[in-house]
């Protein structure tokens, strides 16, 4: 064994407390939450510097000492992370918002933040000697799964709904992934996952259902902070579906703190949801801990289209804890959006990635936002990946044409 | 004015030797060649160091005295470039090849590496004042170009066969660019776009008509020997269709041991190319210095179907310089790779990359490649960006099943 220095210490329950090993396969807590793993922070103290992290790999892997795999060999990676953050200098000015950044997680490997969670949950799989893993899917983690099992060696079952993106079910199939549709919604895949995981002992890789995908998720965070010379932002604003990258945005700046690294305010956390699909939203406008599920949600951002999160208590919570709020969209001004920062920045984002553009230009009109602050959106996922949600119309010439 | 540090300093034809100045807008030579760009490599020397360019930003950027643009307000920058470059382990001792790398362009802004030519070339219109630039292309390139020139706010008008991949018209589309089909070849469309140029004045953005292109896909040498801890592999495997990746390679590796920052013999470049369409193949096997017309060209991997290329005798040139090879893969061939790499590594190539796996798998075979080489294989895209390519069978689920 070859140590990457990880401080991974247990598993915890946020919700009652109990306490798990690190070293065994866990998957909910007794009480049904989500399990999150805990770090000796005073020992990563010791080597998580400024300038030990800044000489490491161009890739997530370089915040090792907070991430769960303890062993090297175990590590399965294609080189994802550190997605650059850009100024959209023009689209911010037009916003009112000239501060305005935009991480963007489409220049990852599968094109979308999925390869986080998938690179560092597949990783911890293998550490814990996992042969067969199981999940449903809106698409995009799926294939993420997909492809990191097979690089894994990790067999991968695979459910998704009929209507998830095509170019998805290329990638579970181009990765011997076994692959399986269904006509009807995440929520019915999902039953078909737990009955055959119960049945045959797989490794349940649903959201939230182990406790490694959220730490991938968290290098978001961990990477805003370095990118930005360990400073913080006002405000971020995040695609709200699972919630898995908000809540682990939000672990992420709660350790840095705890570290040392950060000063100051956390950021605002902004859930954004589409008005098709907005639990969250409804939630928090009525002050309410946990959201109810979000009956007949349909949504042109289908990766946000969650009915009802797992770990919905906890993407409040950070909502809550930073002064932050949920706010919803609709599909008209998402569309709109994405057309713009194309045009204006050469940006072209996913649906959900215009979903958080549109919002901070509202939140900003009605003054949450201000000026002078510095806000980061988090574009979850590469518009190419979207080839049917633009409907286009080009002309034809004709071969002796001139223009 | 923020100077980038560029030591450019001059264009000059490397055909007829002839000199022009890198101030003014330029496009082929008067003999009909392109043009390349000189640097002042001894004051490039002083500051293009391993130590400093270490510590830069993570972008092609990095390398900023060996790129064109002089002040930095004319960057137009997505956050392009330092792709990752992976250990195929399991492919690569199946291939009999164990140390098999993948640099893997797939992971950049559009998804191809054609986003290194068009932000360096983008920027240096810029630079030069171009309000129009106008373009054929056979897919990517015109993506990237629109995509690039609308950050830049420069005006586009992309001409593309029918035929192109779909998603690569909507990225023009959504950009904002002026976007044409022609029910024809990349060959047609570029008859278009110089009549339309003659007659409008507009900057001809066409692959290796302007000479800044070739600088952003040089630093995909750049970064293979950074990468590598300023060594060099043993052979670097292209996909060649328009050429314009390995030709700046070759310059790249020929700009760094004249630094001083390379040393021995430069690696293989192995020019790779499909049997429906493989004239450097053709002119390589005949000894010859220009490749003639491919008639009748056709194959699944649609970005190297080039029947014939502008730098066909630089490509040529790399080839023999370095003691590399021109070879051809059947289609099959291709389709078989790319299901193998993507179930074997996880990784979910473009066409045109499973293509140079195909070719290093038949080098070994020969003998060519020694089981001891250190061998780049250069994926030139995402597989994600070819949602046809695999045709794939998925059964259904009903609801209520379990597996």
């Amino acid at each position: 064994m070859s140590s990457t220095g990880s401080t991974i210490s247990q598993l915890y329950c946020p919700k009652c407390g109990k306490q798990f090993s690190a070293d065994e396969v866990h998957q909910l807590c007794d009480c049904g939450s989500p399990l999150l793993v805990r770090y000796d922070l005073e020992r990563a103290k010791k080597t998580f510097t400024k300038e030990n992290i800044g000489s490491r790999e161009k890739s997530l892997w370089r915040y090792r000492e907070l991430l769960p795999v303890k062993d090297d060999e175990n590590i399965v990676s294609l080189g994802e992370g550190l997605t650059p953050i850009i100024p959209l200098k023009k689209a911010g000015s037009k916003a009112g918002i000239p501060k305005l950044l935009l991480k963007d997680e489409g220049i990852i490997p599968t094109g979308t933040f999925k390869a986080r969670g998938a690179a560092v949950g597949v990783s911890k799989a293998k550490e814990l000697n996992i042969k067969q893993l199981a999940m449903p899917t809106n698409g995009n983690a799926g294939a993420a799964w997909s492809i990191y099992s097979a690089r894994a060696g990790i067999r991968a079952t695979i459910i998704m709904p009929e209507d998830a993106p095509k170019i998805t079910r290329n990638e579970c199939a181009a990765a011997g992934a076994d692959l399986y549709l269904v006509k009807g919604l995440i929520s019915d895949c999902g039953k078909i996952v737990a009955a055959s995981i119960k049945k045959n002992g797989w490794y349940d890789a649903s959201t939230l259902k182990e406790p490694y995908r959220i730490e991938g998720k968290k290098t978001m965070g961990l990477e805003i902070a370095e990118q930005l010379g360990f400073t913080l932002p006002d405000a971020i604003l995040y695609p709200t579906g699972g919630g898995v990258g908000i809540i682990g945005i939000h672990k992420a700046l709660k350790e840095l703190k705890e570290l040392g690294l950060v000063e100051g305010e956390l950021p605002k956390l902004i859930a954004v949801q589409a008005k098709g699909c907005a639990p969250i939203v409804k939630a928090f406008d009525e002050g309410k801990k946990e959201s109810e599920f979000y009956p007949d949600s349909r949504t042109v951002a289908f990766g946000i289209n969650v009915p009802k999160a797992l770990g919905d208590f906890l993407v409040l919570d950070a909502v809550y804890e930073t002064g932050g709020r949920a706010v919803a969209v609709s599909d008209d001004e998402i569309l709109k959006a994405l057309k713009e920062l194309a045009e204006v920045e050469g940006s072209f984002v996913c649906p959900e990635g215009a979903a958080i553009y549109a919002a901070a230009k509202n939140l900003r009109e009605e003054g949450y936002l201000k000026e002078t602050d510095r806000v980061v959106l988090l574009n979850t996922g590469a518009g190419i990946k979207y080839p049917d949600t633009l409907s286009i119309e080009v002309p034809y010439l004709s071969k002796d044409a001139v223009l």
